[in-house]
């Protein structure tokens, strides 16, 4: 047997899109993507990026993790302390603390649960309340530039069958959103990066973050503030061996994935900031990609599925490679 | 900050439940399946487990995944052909060869594209139609004992809200599944195992198989068979380096991790036969879980979400201790 899923999986790994052999051959989601003009590609801010360094792996090889902050209206009170976190270089020295199977990566203060021996935070960090797990629903005028909402990726996605977590989902500037007619809200896709908190009301810090490494879990949409995705280097966490204890947390402290350092991008020296762009979810490039993630007609398939899960739709994003 | 859901991940982590403190608390998902009845559980017969075990890892320690196969009407010639490799000891000495982030490992032949070095196929095997990637639908009077279509948790999962993939979704003797008015077929959830195949009309014989990963790969259902799913040890594949060629493929036969053997579990010694259980999917427990899993009313959560991926309601399974 040769490589299962061959075209599937190159739609899905956009660095090493495949081209089609055959002019008549009709291309696969990755293949849309890796042929949209560059105009439909939008460059990520690196003062939206943030670098997780962790210490190298037992060959001595780097591990780098990269995370895009979320664009407002969703969870700026929590991105303000993280950039502030960050700005302290409070996480360096912290560590990845919990691997839970098909669930998710945590890191931050393994401490933290002991008062005495917790690492004091930096000062000015704002307490947010659980509205802001929420934004208020965009109006329509703003809806028509961020999401298309008469759009055929939209239409695709919010077809007849629909989502089972919410009443309409789309993509708003390059996220999978929902939303209702009162507010919006980002989603626990795979590669999500969310704030760990304790029982209501508590909504956490940022000091305590978690990145999803397993089948979305949607059922925390709306209880949990979502501030980013990981990027790049998500292999970095998910591959990590699971912790053994109750919830995936290690046992052991040996277990515990040292984090040398977390940096806004612009921190970094120039060269060492990574530059990423995403494919628009406004333009025609994005349109395709979607109707094609939802209808599969490239070689390998034999019945296009007729609709697809908004997790199911990765918004492409790439590095931007030096000229 | 603690614990990050706290009592979400409980109800995920079912082989260490979490007991409610106060009686007055309302249970979790995992804790509801922990209470519930021995009637409430079946016995997996042995001779529909694959057990495979891979060399151990660095540390010495060994590394076992238990497979439990599907009951028919799916895909049976696939896993007659299966019984028929583990039976051969085909497997042995093969390696998993693949590793692609969100997505599957692959394990078999590594040598099976190339025609001189391929390790022949035992005798016997059946070449499968397409046509079995789905089965017949099932009566209604059948439907009535397997599926319970009027029961609560069947409406909880086939909502006004829907599924993306299918026009109905629901659970049939313990495994999630699909069906419209003539047929019904299981599906690419986590953990689930597959067979590799190349382009139409082939379907793959059974000896390059795969387990998904990552989030569900429902644009894969009806187009590749599904046989089985990991019900214990899947932490030995997801947690594996990714391969860094295309597809996820390792580059160096050093990175192949080497399978010991492949056995149903009919063939080990008694004292080595795994023994599970799955909470039977006809149960009122399984009701109960099911609508806890779509609507989290424990402490953690303020606002359940009203619906459930079928994906995200894993069918409770654990180990039978001994007694």
């Amino acid at each position: 047997m040769k490589h299962l899923l061959l075209t599937v999986v190159t739609a899905a790994s956009l660095a090493v899109p495949a081209l089609a052999k055959d002019a008549a051959e009709i291309p696969s989601p990755g293949e849309i993507a890796a042929a949209a003009p560059a105009k439909d590609w939008v460059a990520i801010a690196p003062s939206d990026l943030l670098v997780m360094q962790l210490a190298p792996d037992t060959k001595g090889k780097a591990r780098r993790v990269v995370i895009q902050l979320m664009p407002a209206p969703f969870s700026q009170e929590w991105i303000a302390n993280i950039r502030k976190l960050a700005a302290a270089h409070w996480w360096d020295g912290t560590s990845v603390n919990r691997v839970q199977d098909n669930y998710v990566a945590q890191w931050g203060d393994p401490h933290g649960e002991e008062a005495a021996k917790a690492k004091p935070l930096p000062t000015g960090l704002t307490v947010v309340s659980e509205d802001a797990y929420t934004a208020p629903a965009i109006t329509s005028a703003i809806r028509v530039i961020h999401a298309r909402p008469g759009s055929k990726a939209m239409q695709l996605l919010q077809q007849r069958r629909g989502d089972a977590y919410a009443e309409f989902t789309g993509f708003i500037a390059g996220w999978p959103t929902a939303y209702d007619t009162e507010r919006q809200w980002p989603l626990h896709c795979y590669g999500a990066v969310g704030v760990g908190r304790n029982m209501s009301p508590d909504t956490g810090s940022g000091a305590e973050l978690y990145a999803v490494i397993g089948h979305a879990p949607r059922h925390l949409d709306r209880n949990i503030a979502l501030v980013g995705r990981v990027i790049s280097g998500i292999e970095h966490l998910s591959s990590l061996p699971r912790g053994t204890e109750a919830l995936g947390f290690y046992k052991e402290e040996a277990e515990r994935v040292p984090i040398t350092s977390i940096r806004i991008a612009t921190e970094l020296p120039s060269a060492e900031q990574p530059k990423f762009e995403y494919l628009s979810t406004e333009s025609d490039s994005f349109v395709r990609y979607a109707d094609a993630r939802a209808n599969r007609r490239d070689p390998f398939f034999i019945r296009p599925a007729g609709g697809a899960d908004i997790c199911n739709v990765p918004v492409p994003v790439r590095a931007i490679l030096a000229k």
